[in-house]
């Protein structure tokens, strides 16, 4: 009973200073933001001052990332790295659609330093080495239900996500468009041009950020730990070892693996890595496409994460629901519960002595 | 010689405590982001959740503004508003292209809250309720020239501007194109949104954010002043009161005023007004294209403030070398000498009462 009764008081305290904290100054040693990686294209000829509207001699930065980035006083050594998904700019980790603090701030007050990426042709770093058409397209109730909201007009009975109106068109509009088209080579070139920069840190990717991120680690080994919340394609296989494809309702069709060179592989079998799945996603096939969607990503990241730790690795998938963590949509880390499930990623970078 | 004495001492500690300012922590109360205005575009049917790619009953939210903000501790009354010019985002108010603080930085440490916009159709706020095709075309030398950085590839010999390639570099990526077309009025109408929702304050425009800027301040009477930084266009007459445009050499042409409803005009003499130019701008007609451009920029400006203050208004236009302020690019804000820079913003800010 001691013992039981000690373990409430410390988490009755760590409640409390949660709550507290949420309305504590953030105190900033240092922020800002800044390019990195990129191409740049050259003109060929001589620049000439009184035709300056000619492109000859002249030149074109594009493809590099834009991050801003905020190192708390006191701060733990690995910084946390956020790469966002499809669609989606460093926003997607700032505050939420209804107003609340987003990984951003509640990483800075555990004392991370924080880096946001807009990654190369998205956001503020829009300049595209290659030409792209915008053109607005009515689809948000395809993304209200692709991202496990609901099956529109319904959302999900347990979801994590606030049902008035005003949020829902918050996160509709945090949403911004390709500049150019995605290209998982260029974002991963310019994500690990980060990390040369900035040395040894975290990176937390979402959705199709996973696919990148695994890149950046194979590309470089200052990445000490991948987080990826919610990967659904670019599952990364030795040669040889690729599983077979996994049919789905989801409107992606069925879900193949990606086969690269062992030695690539055989990288991301030398850092911890977890991923992270929300709720309302099929137990088995189904035709509710969106849940069955999720189903196919979910039982790829099993099969990944075995094959990892067949060759060595610390790969685990974690669906919250089994932990007691109920009605994530696609975006557990802004969702309503989103300082508990901050609270399972401080407890896993604990767990591997990552928040030093 | 006592009172001399008393200044000295004063201005002297002033000079140290904006130094050791540069390295202390930030103590920030509130951050966050949040998106602002905007249209909807509703495409008529009925949403069906088996063919949900199909536009029919689908929405596209677009044409909002993004805003990240900052409320340091013991905040003064009025935040500043900042909306960037053509080509950039609210990088542009963020570490400098060599990495020193930016007027984000120096503002928050002068205890005003700090609201960063990327405008309608840019950047975070990327999705424009009309398409757009983006191209790469290499222009870089043209701006260099265009921004005074220099006639490429000579910098101007007092320039503000670090001659090191890497900063140029830099400055290069932070540019970021249109998702859609310019529209001042959409623009204005989302920067009038972010007034609404938080109150009174003061709205610092820069270059082709100016035309935007005096449209919110007519819209919306929760702008209590306006600071632009190098307008060019969109310098707005009372009907019947146009000047006669000026001719210049620069790539633009002549410049010409644009005329609008005297009761409009009018509510722009009801706060005060700063503009502010930097140097190697011509004292009269020139071939040199870039310096002539700024001239007629600086000229009308000028005759602007004089009909403004006719009309009983307060609008001062600074030409900061005749202040003994020398060498700044179109960018005084993010120059070299950006310190000195907000310092005559602040004294401007202290003598008007919009410090307190």
């Amino acid at each position: 009973m001691k013992c039981l009764g000690a373990f409430t008081l410390v988490l009755a305290t760590s409640i409390s200073l949660n709550a507290q904290n949420k309305h504590k100054p953030l105190i900033i040693a240092e922020q800002g933001s800044f390019a990195v990686g990129g191409t740049t294209i050259i003109e060929p000829g001589s620049f000439d001052l009184n035709n300056s509207l000619k492109p000859q001699g002249q030149t074109f930065h594009g493809d590099h990332a834009y991050t801003f980035y905020q190192i708390p006083i006191k701060a733990r050594k690995y910084p946390l790295v956020f790469l966002h998904g499809a669609g989606q700019s460093k926003k997607t980790w700032e505050t939420t659609p209804d107003g609340r603090e987003g990984f951003q701030n509640i990483f800075l007050r555990r004392r991370f330093p924080v880096y946001l990426i807009d990654q190369p042709r998205r956001g503020d770093a829009g300049k595209s080495s290659v030409s792209a058409a915008i053109t607005p397209t009515p689809d948000e109730q395809f993304w209200f239900t692709q991202f496990r909201i609901g099956n529109y007009p319904d959302y999900f009975p347990d979801v994590q996500f606030p049902k008035d109106s005003a949020s829902l068109e918050q996160f509709f509009r945090q949403m911004t468009p390709n500049t150019g088209s995605f290209d998982s080579n260029i974002i991963s070139d310019a994500v690990s041009r980060l990390f040369d920069k900035i040395g040894e840190g975290i990176l937390v990717t979402h959705s199709q950020g996973g696919g990148p991120g695994w890149f950046t680690a194979i590309k470089n080994d200052k990445v000490k730990a991948v987080v990826a919340y919610e990967p659904y394609s670019s599952f990364l296989f030795p040669q040889g070892e690729l599983p077979q494809p996994i049919k789905s309702t989801g409107l992606f069709g069925e879900l193949k693996g990606e086969e690269i060179p062992l030695a690539d592989f055989l990288k991301l079998t030398k850092i911890p890595i977890v991923i992270y799945y929300g709720d309302n996603i099929a137990k088995g096939p189904t035709n509710v496409w969106n849940m069955d969607h999720w189903r196919s990503g979910l039982e790829m990241a099993r099969i990944w994460a075995t094959t990892i730790n067949k060759h060595g690795g610390d790969a685990t998938v974690v669906h919250l629901p089994e932990f007691g963590i109920k009605g994530n949509t696609h975006f557990p880390f802004s969702d309503l519960n989103n300082i508990q499930v901050a609270d399972e990623l401080s407890k896993w970078l604990k767990k591997k002595g990552l928040d030093k």
